[in-house]
C-alpha cells in the first residue's frame, strides 16, 4: 500500500475534529491514567489523561500537560490548591468507565462513573481503589506554555502502590502483568504483548533479551 | 497477591539502576520513536526516545524531553543548529536495532545500526526509510527545566508520511495496523491489541464502541 504524504498546508486546511484525531495519533502510543484530585472543601474529582510522562528519576518527577480551558480544568484547580494529585493506571475491566470521566459532570466522577476513592495518610488527593498501579504526587512546578496556552504540571512522586508480584528484582515494574492499558489517538484503548526487554546498549555488541526476572538470557547475537 | 507500598523515603534509598528501572515504569506505556537529526556539516544522527508526547493540535505541536548530559545530546545540538528533526515510529522488525542506537557510537547510528536515511524536500533532518510512520518537525521552542536539568523541546509538525490504508475516514491513524510499538521502563518493547475506540463521552450515556472505519457501531448500553 502506498504512503500518503500530509503537509502543514494540508493539516491547516483539515476540519477540526479530523485534525484532532490525526494529530493525537502521531506521537505514538500513550500512557493513560486516571488523575485523582480533591477540592479543599471535599469534593473529589477524577479525569482521564493521556499526556502524562516520565521526567526524571532523581528527584522522581513526572510531567502532565493540562489544557486550562478543557473540562478537566478542575484537576488543575484542585491540584494547585491542595498540592497533590494521584495517577492511576487504566485496566481493561474499567476502561469504559475511565473514558466516561471525560464527560462534563456536575458532581464527582468517582460516583458518576463507578469508582471508589481511597485515601492514604501521605497526601490529600484520592486514589482509585480499583486501579492496580497507584502513584501519589505532590505538586512541584507549573510552567505555562505560551505557544499554545497549555500548562505543564510537574509533580514529585511521594508514594507508589503496586502489586507485589509485578515488581521484578531489578526494579522494573511489569505493568503489562499489572494489566495496564495504553491508548492511541483520542479514544483508542489497547492491551499489550511484550516482545522482550533488551539489555543496555553498547557499541560492540547486539542487545540481548532479558527474561521476566530481569536477568540476562539467551546468546549474544 | 498483596499490594506493596513504596514511599519517597524508600525511593531515595534505592540503588541507582533499581530506582531508574522502577521510576521509568511508573508513568505507564510510552511512545517510542527514533529521532533523526543531521549535523550542519552532514553527519546524520539517530537516537531512540520514549519521552515524546502530544502537545496540541492547533498549531500541531509535539514535546520531547532531552537530557543534555546523556548520550543522545547530539540530537539536541543538531536540532537546535538545523532547526529540524524527525520522529519515526518503531516496528517489531527493527526494534532491536532501534534500541541499539542508544549505544555510544563515534559515527552515524544510521550506518552503525542498519538504518537508511531518507530525505524529503521539506526539512533538513533525515527520516528512517524503514519506518512506516514518519513525522517531520521544525524546532519551535526550548524550555530548560531547572528542577532537574532536562530540556523540553517543542516542535511543530510540518510533514507526515503514513501508510494510506492506516488513515481512517475520521482522521484517526491506526498506528496498531501500521505496526507501531510501545515501550515500558527503560528497555521493554510491546506490540498492542486494540480493545476498542470509544465514542466521545457525554454525561447522559455510556460510551459506545466505534469500528475501524471510525463510524459508531453497537447499541447504546
Amino acid at each position: 500500500m502506498a504512503d500518503l504524504t500530509i503537509t502543514d498546508i494540508d493539516m491547516a486546511a483539515m476540519e477540526r475534529f479530523y485534525r484532532s484525531n490525526l494529530i493525537n495519533s502521531l506521537s505514538g502510543f500513550k500512557s493513560v491514567n486516571l488523575v485523582g484530585t480533591i477540592h479543599p472543601q471535599g469534593m473529589t474529582n477524577l479525569a482521564v489523561f493521556s499526556q502524562v510522562f516520565h521526567l526524571g528519576a532523581k528527584p522522581v518527577l513526572m510531567g502532565m500537560i493540562v489544557r486550562p480551558d478543557s473540562v478537566p480544568r478542575h484537576t488543575l484547580a484542585n491540584l494547585l490548591e491542595t498540592g497533590s494529585f494521584t495517577l492511576n493506571h487504566l485496566r481493561a475491566d474499567f476502561y469504559r468507565q475511565a473514558h466516561q470521566t471525560s464527560a462534563n459532570y456536575a458532581g464527582s466522577e468517582f460516583e458518576a462513573c463507578g469508582f471508589t476513592p481511597w485515601f492514604s495518610e501521605k497526601i490529600a488527593a484520592p486514589y482509585v481503589r480499583e486501579a492496580s498501579v497507584k502513584i501519589g504526587l505532590v505538586f512541584r512546578e507549573r510552567i505555562d506554555l505560551a505557544i499554545n496556552g497549555t500548562v505543564l504540571i510537574i509533580g514529585e512522586v511521594v508514594e507508589v502502590r503496586v502489586p507485589a508480584d509485578c515488581l521484578l528484582p531489578d526494579g522494573y515494574l511489569d505493568i503489562e502483568k499489572a494489566g495496564t492499558l495504553t491508548s492511541s489517538g483520542l479514544d483508542g484503548y489497547h492491551t499489550t504483548t511484550r516482545l522482550s526487554r533488551l539489555t543496555y546498549a553498547k557499541p560492540d555488541r547486539e542487545p540481548r533479551e532479558m527474561d521476566c526476572s530481569g536477568e540476562k538470557t539467551g546468546e549474544q547475537q
